[in-house]
């Protein structure tokens, strides 16, 4: 393995920002001559095609941070267990596979009591009961911090298998369900208000949605840090641009009435907030027919470019998506 | 999943210890009727054996937290990555196998540089190459201290297959290399003085040897935190007892000299101070023989009770193991 490293200098991570760090890393990494490994970084599992499986296996694992990723004085316990789970589920979803086994490490405070512990595992179980997840491991430690990993481990058949990369000139974008939704829940903790906090505490994913669609779609992606940045990953993973209408972005009337209580434009959250853990697929027009369920269309892969439409046809950059470093 | 939940009290996790956490979890994993599933909580490593598969799945994680594991006034970012991906693979080393692919897991606090987070992942590259693993993807994110999880998958041959719960009455209890080097230097660190802190900063693993010994032996597991604790583990697993002799214990000169000059006892780090990752193995006599290499011979599988015996032939209580909480 030979060192390939691009960025050598005193830039502190958060003038580098997310996306450059992996691409670093991205870059560090050189594999091994290896016939069993099908995709390495760059989507949202690490795929292998191992002799003698019939499936694909899928590698995929989260991080969450006590003070980033959740709050202890908003969020219980089980909460912080279910959603530690959707997260990485969210992401054997965007592959079009099914999850199997997970492996959870977790450091603790001093000051967690076993009774929170217990209602931690037990968020967890729920989710990983909910969608056919097997918890078969782990690691326990301490820290000053609340800090959770999930690994999971997952299979996908050949013809369900979605990549980012995937995307081809003329496919439709969709979105499953509706954005901003999570954002919207945060941004009333951080204000200290009431309201539609209900999805922001107990997020879900769309797995049963993805296991419908995945056949037909070109490329897919879960939706953790906003639509632009989503449909940023798939058109350059893919080679290609593309346009979203503004006005066709869905978002739900729980999420704009909470918009306009805390004077804010949730179509910044539905852009660039993230943790909504909806789909976003690209699919031919001719396969448009075999796909039912809850979707909207928001735009079409273009050959290069990424614009974001108003209502009066003016073409602004898509930009956006939430960086855990700015 | 039916939950059984043992324990439902105001106990903080510090009083119930991580032998006490981890029992607790297990019980609350009732796992879903899984035929794949070989292995769950309780070993170095879960085992998968899926099928049309030839060999067997491994799947182990670690977590490593500033503070905890290791320290920026004593480590170099190399040495942190090194380290985090050896004590994983002694996981797979202690249970036959041989390390694939790799997943790693990153929260950096604000003020990482850019060298500090290549010179990270170029130890972590470094271990991998060295030990034929390919880190294939994984996660960063942003916490007030640096957090590393590491998560791996690797493949065992059912021949090579070493499981802790397989110590038959009779077995002769093995240890390679020699024990405490790792504590002795974080002693060292710890009082301020200079010494043999080679091992604690660049541990390594016994993956070869593993790999020489994995199909004589019936028992096997990897030192994380200290002999009395392992052969705990390894008895209890295979129902059985063991007993220790004292004075076999191997405990290198310049590990003695470090006790010395810090006024300690060595014996105690190499029963309780861990982070040695060398392999302590259970063999039948008649295996012995198709053994070769560097090994000690420590004592014996017995009945029942767990015994170290002093050169007068004193039996005390087998106690110690490194705890998380404690």
């Amino acid at each position: 393995m030979k060192l390939r490293v691009d960025i050598m200098n005193e830039k502190k991570l958060s003038e580098l920002g997310e996306s450059g760090l992996i691409k670093s890393i991205a870059g560090m990494l050189e594999y091994f001559e290896d016939d069993e490994l099908f995709k390495g970084v760059g989507d949202d599992c690490a795929v292998l095609k191992e002799k003698d499986a019939k499936e694909y296996t899928l590698l995929t694992t989260d991080m969450l941070v006590e003070g980033d990723h959740f709050d202890l004085d908003w969020q219980d316990p089980w909460q912080i267990g279910w959603k530690s789970i959707i997260v990485n589920i969210s992401d054997i979803a965007a592959m079009g596979g099914l999850p199997r086994w997970g492996l959870i490490s977790i450091a603790f405070p001093d000051d967690i009591t076993v009774p929170f512990a217990d209602e931690l595992f037990k968020g967890m179980i729920s989710a990983s009961e909910r969608y056919g997840l097997n918890l078969i491991g782990g690691d326990t430690t301490h820290g000053d911090n609340l800090v959770i990993n999930i690994a999971l481990i997952g299979k996908v058949e050949e013809s369900y298998l979605c990549l980012r990369g995937d995307a081809e000139v003329g496919d439709l974008i969709c979105v499953s369900g509706d954005l901003g939704k999570s954002w919207a829940g945060l941004e009333l903790f951080r204000s200290g208000k009431k309201g539609y906090t209900d999805y922001y505490l107990k997020p879900d994913c769309r797995l049963e949605f993805a296991r419908k669609v995945a056949p037909h779609v070109n490329a897919m992606i879960d939706v953790s840090d906003g639509l632009a940045s989503e449909v940023t990953h798939i058109a350059e993973e893919s080679g290609v641009g593309a346009e979203v209408e503004k006005s066709k972005i869905p978002i739900s009337e729980k999420t704009l009435k909470t918009g306009r209580s805390l004077n804010k434009d949730p179509m910044s959250w539905a852009l660039s907030g993230g943790e909504d853990f909806e789909l976003i697929f690209t699919v031919p027009q001719k396969e448009l027919k075999n796909i039912d369920g809850d979707f909207t269309i928001v735009g079409r892969i273009i050959q290069k470019g990424l614009y974001l439409m108003d209502e009066k046809g003016k073409k602004m950059k898509l930009e956006g998506g939430y960086d855990h470093f700015s």
